[in-house]
Parts: C-alpha cells; sequence; structure tokens
C-alpha cells in the first residue's frame, strides 16, 4: 500500500471547484484513489474527501498543507484538513462498567481490523480493568465524585494530552463530561447512546422505551457536544421488538446494537470519511 | 373456511386460565385453530387470544358470550371480547389531501387483502374525492374550520353511527380530533404518525428530522388518545436516510414506510390481534 | 424547474476525466445541480451521472450530445447517454392477475409522484382490466398460448413501438419472455422476483422459502436479461419471518415488499440514476 | 432465581394436550413463567415449550421425565425433552483462523451473558490460540490433512466426550466436518456460513455475491447436517451493500453479521428455544 494524502474539506458551492482540485492532484502526478464530494444545494456547501497516493506526487508532503492553503483554500474560502495514510490516530477509550462496547473494540483492534492505535483506557470504576489487561492495554482509573470531578478531568486531560491522543470514545462512559474537556475535542469525542436519538435523551432509555411501548428500538453513536445527546449523529441502527419483551430484554438486545453502532461510527472516524458541519454529519461513501 | 370465534382476554394471572379456557372449548367440541397467550410477569397479567371453529360447537354463537362470562370471566375477573369471522367490522378511513395510505388501502381492500367493509371516506378537503370514485366509494366531504368543528365533527358521528361503523383509520388527516369523538371511540381509531414515536412528535416531522440530520427515519401507527401523538403504538418501522437526502427525498421514502405501516396495523386490527392495555398494546402473532 | 441535461458515462479510469467533464459544463455556463461518479479500482473504470441546468449553457441542447461525444467521448473512450429533464420517459406496463404492483404503480403516477408517462397496460389475462380503467389507462389483451408466443409477443413489440415506449416494467407479469423480445429492449425491461435472489430463481418462491426454512424473504428487482432471473439486480430488500408463517403469510407480507421493491427500481429508473455494466448495476445517489 | 424445569415437545395435535400438560404442572403446584406453543396445521403437529419453577413442585427433580413419559408422551406420542436450570450447558467452540465470532462469543461468556460453560477450544490452526489464552480457555490444537482426518476427528470426539460437551459451535470453522463426528451430535452442532442461504452455498460466498452484484449481503446460523449449508435455520440477517462496497468491503460488513447471527443462535440454543423438525426449526419466543 503506498501512503495516501486524504483531503476533507468544505467551502460556498461556486463552479470550478471540483476540476481545481482534482487538476491540482492530476498535474502534481498524485493518482486519486478515492473521491466522494457532495452539494448541499439549500446551504449551497461543497463538501469534498479526495485521497491519493504520494509516491510520484511532486508535493513534498510536508508542504502541501501549505500549497493547498495558498492556491485553493483562500481563493474559495474552504475550510479543510489534511490527513496521511501512515500516521495512525490515537484514540483512548473511556469505560465505566458495561464491557460489551470495549470487548468490541479491543477485538477488532487486535485482529488489525482498524488503522489507529489505543495508547490507553480511562475509567472511573475499576470494573472493567481485567478486560484492559486481557489486551494488554494500560487501564488508568479515575473516580470521579461531585468535589473531585474537575481535578480528575484535568488530570485525564494531562494524561491525553502526553499520549497526543486524537480522540476519544465513550463505550458506555456513564459519567458526564465537563464543558471544558467538551471544548477542548470539538467533534472528537464519539459517543454510544443506547436510544433512536432524539427519543430519549438522557438516563435510563430503555426503560423509557419499554414504558412508551415502542415497537422498535435503536442506538446513536454522535459527538459530543455540550448540550447532553444533541450532538451531530454519526451512524445510528434499530431493532425490533414485542411486546414479550421485558426491560433486560431491551437491554441485551440494545448491547448488540450498541457495540455495532458504535464500532461502525469509530471506523468511520478512523477513515476520516465524517465530516461534522452545523451539528449535522456529511458521511463520505 | 368454517366460521370461527375469536375470543381475545386479560386478566390477572392465575394457575388454571389456560387449561379451563381450553378445555371449555376442546369439551364443547370446539377445533381450536389458533392460540396465542402471554404472561407480563411484571403486572401478572394473562393475555390470550383463542380461535375456534363453530361448526360443531355445542353452545349456540348468541350464547357463547354469556356462557363465557357466566363460568369463566367472573371467575378470573377477565376483560373479553369475543367477535365472529362471519361478520366484517366496518371501517372509516378519514383523509385530507395525501393519497398514498388511502390508494394502499383502496387496493388491499379492492384485492379482497382484506375481510373488512369500508362503506365510507370522509375528508376535510375535497382534494382526494377522485381516489374515492375510483374505488366507487362513497366520499363525504366536511371542511372544518374553528368555528365549526364540533358541529362537524357531530355530523361526522352521526355518520358513522348511522353507517355503523367500527373503527376509523386516519390515513394522514391532517386535522386534531376532539376529546369527545376520541372518547367515542376508544382504541378505536388508528393513526398513522410520520416519525419515528416518540421522536418528532406534532407537526411537521421531516422536517425535524432533517434538522436534527438523523440517519433512520420512522413512521408510526397507534391508536389516538387524548394525548396527541401519544396513544399505544401498534407498529413502527425505519428506513435509513442519508446526509444526502434533502426534506422532499425524507417525505418520498416515508410515504413508502406510512403507508405499509399504517396497513400493517390496519391489518392487524382488523384480524383482531391487537390488544390494548395500560398505553401499550400485545400483538398477537 | 429548469431543464436540465443528465449525463451517464463510463469509460476507462484516467486522470482528468472528471476535471474535463465538470470543466466542459462550467465553462460553457451549464450549472451542475448534481455529480455522483465512482471508480471500479479492480476493472479501472470510471462512472459518472452530473446533471446541469441548460437555461444559460451555451450549446444548443440538441448538439450537445455531438459535441460531447467529438470532444470528450471518443478522448476517453466513453460510453455515454444524454437525457433532458423535460423529456418524459414513456412506460408500459405488463400484468397478469396480482394487482399490488400494478395498484402501487398507478397510484404514485396518478399522484404525480414520477415523471413518466404511461401509455398503455399489457396483460395476457383479462383479470386486471377493471384496475386499467380505474385510472384511465388503455389496457391490451394478449392472451398468451405456446402457438400463438411468437405472435403476440411480435403484436405486444408493434404496439410499444407505435406508442414510442421507451421501457417495459413486468409488474409480476407471469409469462417468460422470448430472447427477440428482451434483445429489443437491453437494460429496459424491470422485472420484479418474489425471492431475494439469487436464492429460489424460477416459480413458486415463496414455497421454496416456506420449505428452505429461512427466517427472512427477499424481493429482487433486475433488468431481464436472456437467463431466467440473472440480469443486473437494481433493487433488494427482505422482511422477518419466524415458524408460524405459513406460505400465504409469506405471499402476504412479501407483496409488501414487491411493490416497494419495484417502485423503488422503476423510480431509480426514470431518474436516470441506473447504470447497468457487466451483469451488475452502479446505482447512482 | 429458583430452578425451573424446561420442557420442549411436539406431537400429533389432538385435543386436549395443552390442558393436560398445564393441569400435570399446575395441579403439582409447579409455577408455570414460561408457555410458547405453535401448531403446524399443515402438519398437524403440536410444539410446545414450558417451563416451571420447581421449588414447590410435588414430584421429585429426577422422577419428572419418568412420569411425564408414563402419563403423557405415551399418550400423545410425544418427542420431548427436559432440561434444568441448574444444569449448565456445556459448549466446545471450534476456530479456525479468523478471531471475531470468537471474540464475540468469550466476551459474552466472560460478562456472564450465557449461562453456558467453554471447557474448550479446539482449531485445526495455532493462529487463535491467543484469544483462547487471553479468556483463560484451554485450546487445543488438531492439524488436520486429507490423511489424518478421520484420526484427528476421531481424537477431537474424545475429547469432547471426556469433557462431557453438549453442543458444538464451528465460529468460521474452514474444515468440512465428516458425516461421523455429525451424526453424532445431531442438531447440536451450530454452524455460521457467511451467506444468505440458500444463496451462494459452499466457499467464498463473498466473491460469489460480488459477482452477483446482490445490494443486501447475509449470515445463516444453521444446525449442521450431512448435506453441505442445508441443516436446520436458526437464524439470519442481512445487511445492505452498494456497487461501492468491494470484495473485502463485504467481508469486512458481513463479519459484523456472522457474529451477531452466530450468537443470537448460540443464545436461543443455550435458552433450550430450538426445536429442529423436518430440517427447519420452531423458535420459542
Amino acid at each position: 500500500m503506498n501512503t495516501t494524502a486524504k483531503l476533507l474539506l468544505h467551502c460556498p458551492d461556486k463552479p470550478g471547484i471540483l476540476a481545481d482540485v482534482t487538476n491540482f492532484i492530476t498535474i502534481n502526478k498524485g493518482n486519486i484513489v478515492y473521491l466522494d464530494q457532495y452539494v448541499d444545494h439549500i446551504e449551497n456547501i461543497f463538501f469534498m474527501r479526495i485521497e491519493w497516493e504520494l509516491n510520484d506526487f511532486f508535493i513534498p508532503k510536508d508542504k502541501i498543507e501549505d500549497y493547498f492553503e495558498t492556491l485553493y483554500a483562500q481563493k474559495y474560502e474552504m475550510m479543510f484538513r489534511l490527513y496521511f495514510s501512515d500516521i495512525k490516530p490515537k484514540m483512548a477509550i473511556f469505560v465505566s462498567k458495561l464491557s460489551h462496547c470495549l470487548f468490541d473494540m479491543l477485538a477488532r483492534y487486535t485482529a488489525g481490523e482498524w488503522d489507529v492505535e489505543i495508547p490507553l483506557i480511562i475509567s472511573n470504576h475499576p470494573d472493567l480493568q481485567h478486560v484492559a489487561e486481557r489486551f494488554g492495554i494500560p487501564f488508568y482509573l479515575f473516580p470521579i465524585t461531585k468535589e473531585n470531578k474537575m481535578e480528575q478531568e484535568q488530570a485525564e486531560m494531562d494524561l491525553l494530552k502526553k499520549h497526543n491522543i486524537d480522540f476519544i470514545v465513550l463505550a458506555r462512559y456513564m459519567q458526564v463530561i465537563s464543558e471544558k474537556m467538551i471544548e477542548s475535542y470539538p467533534n472528537k469525542i464519539i459517543n454510544i447512546h443506547h436510544s433512536f436519538l432524539p427519543a430519549f435523551v438522557g438516563a435510563k432509555p430503555y426503560h423509557a422505551a419499554f414504558e412508551r411501548g415502542v415497537k422498535i428500538i435503536g442506538a446513536t453513536s454522535h459527538y459530543v457536544t455540550t448540550e447532553l445527546d444533541a450532538g451531530p449523529i454519526i451512524e445510528q441502527d434499530v431493532v425490533r421488538i414485542t411486546h414479550k419483551d421485558a426491560i433486560e430484554d431491551l437491554v441485551s438486545k440494545g448491547k448488540d446494537l450498541e457495540k455495532i453502532v458504535l464500532s461502525r461510527a469509530v471506523n468511520k472516524h478512523i477513515e476520516r470519511k465524517v465530516l461534522a458541519y452545523k451539528n449535522k454529519t456529511v458521511i463520505f461513501s
């Protein structure tokens, strides 16, 4: 596999953007291996993800961002991000007591499914330390009380910084994260909520679903924003239930949903295929 | 096909109910062709639907209800309803301007899929009169304003009574029904709401879904209660959308959901397979 | 709505195609309102659908094809098709005895959901004439026997030609079409098969599914080729069943699938979003 | 939790079975906590699963089978099986090189989701030994060649017997099992096949699905019989794909299906909710 550059961008839609960007790459001998674009005709925004091989590319890797900024980003008022396939993102996992999402992610990681590094797991409870140990990943315990929350989060953030963590996955982490921490990782904290949002925001969604008598339950993975369970949705899925399902059946069926939905969202994020915009996401193909 | 009796019941769960009821039918030479039962172990309620052929049944059709009441219903504090397969329920359809649910139901009706009679269609707009005419069903127009709502609904109810209507289907009827009318048809008014309830209650759910950036949209069929979009859910289904779907795409995809979900719910109701209990439904198999 | 041109093309993938084509449109003052492209990296084929408004476009409508052929198609060895939004495709429906797909399509047609004309319905049985009449569409009866098949199909083809039919929809048409007719409409005959192909090819798929004890049944819409039920698949969907479902339940659940799957496929075809290639389809977004 | 007895049975349908069986339990002071029954009206077979608490039950645990045999099974020509909730079934897992199903099952096992014992894992390749070790489960390697197949399988069966294994799960075990071994475990070997059976029987189903251009792929869990991929289906599920998905995308999406479908089937088997009959399964609710 050759090293590739992955460029995600959005800007006001104008004639010529697509031609300009693809020309830029082609003329400089970049072999385009992926292109997906989309125009929001209501907001008039052009979105694009393009990926090309760097082996024959004229522009040195460390200058691409600069060149692109000068030549195109300013012209088109673009917001863009550039990633390289040979730099693995670093991901931290936060957990509490439930193991299903954690096991699912570590199994994928161990099997080499994800192009990511997981330097550490953080928890507010000791229960899942054994899972971390099975997979040989450092486990840090930060018990949280009302009194120590601020300083514990600060300690967590120091640890994350020390390990150059790029993004955080809340794998059924049962603790609301403070605004300060959320704002330090904008669109970089992925949560799994065990309902079909926006139905059943907040605590105990399976109980609420059972009470309401719904015939389908869901799970939602989203970026965390300062408003609870209201951030940009990355992925959702559902499963059918019946009147015969008790709350514990909902919990059990829901677990399978949660881990699959969360892992799909994390995978899309790792592949740099998610672009958050105005509290929604563009998910590239 | 022999005529069958269909008995739906619920009562506090006690040992012996199932044996007693099946014995009652078997001893009296009724051939059981269907049995589905369910125990809610939290509320301790026994639910049952049982159907048997009447051709050799000892008890005359018009005395079954009386016998069952005396012999079992009092003993077990049962609520029960008895239906006969040779008596078609009478269904009224209420519509406004959108034709997809109406067409879908009339197509099934005309093809003989449903064991029901549809004596009339009621609307607050003239737009769909042509649909009623294509299928030869009387169409009654009751334009509704704030001023005339009470008397128009009274006129509707008079008409429904005159035709011995058993239940009403709101096929995207865009008018809130008053409490008085709802209470005259308890668990007998079936609505289709174009969202995955309880998400997006009220008007314009597709707009709200678009705004929230969900990845899946749904439709919900439920019995109408006096609280808006909060009655017992009969059936739900969903379809996947992406960021590329504009509101009109949601509307278009949603229409297919709505008509299928509504028709499934109506079909279950016609087959006497829905038992509403405490704002939820038991859907027999 | 402005008139648009819709261009579908495929060719060997080379650098510059996308830039060239979008430049061609932009430079000539065409406003691109849709673009979807895809590269098959195994076969090295570039696929594209692009749509632009013609109101300010420099090149006259009737010369676009010629210009594009000369300037780009030859250069890139493209296969392409050009359509205009103000020319409605003409669709013929073939039916036999089952009405559900026919009703569903005519309801959409009547409601103005589809940008198509339906000049006629052809059948080998008289059963559905009443449906055609309800919607005011000419119904032609061509009873088919082993003896008259060749001449009846010739008569059908003459009729189709006379009405300038662009494509044919087999809406549960229970008669195998001969090679000659299939070859006259390459990738222009859309069939609905009542199974999840390639499972249960041929007659009585619901019976076969029941026998096999599957837990999910499906429906498949595909272009008809000379090999039975083996043409390029446009759309599929499934529904869950249980051991409690008898064959008639499969038939009943399947009908809902069939009509939705067929209508989705027809809709994609009408919108010119299907490109058949090597017995598979590219479905543009 | 009280100890319960779980009785699964089937017999020719006759009046009185249900009453007799429920009476038997009720009269002897067994508290019924679960009952699901189903009549196949075509084959005229009655199927039932009933579960009751044993704490006040008059008949000693070790005599129930004998009593039931004498009193009812002979009378109604029943086939029945009796299980007790305090006896955990013993399950062996067979794997080869792919870890996703194995990880998924061991995560559930470790989290206490399943009421089962897993005394050992058997493999024909050493690749997944590390997984077994992470979860502390003995791993036995039986490399298989044409020459040694018979004796290796015999050694496997000796090992299974020694550990009193009740049933076997083939978790993407890439080796056809011989008739002798299959017949030793009738309806006790659960396989996961990575297609929507009966489509794509045999090797490389994702390649075949890709070639055929399907729009949905599936996974099927079934009991192993001597005919390849043709045993009674326990569970199936599907996921949507598009023309953009390469074979490796099918493999990747399929893995998530496989592990969920297999685990659902295993769970149903552990809960004694599967009754295989005539190459089909009754799945109790």
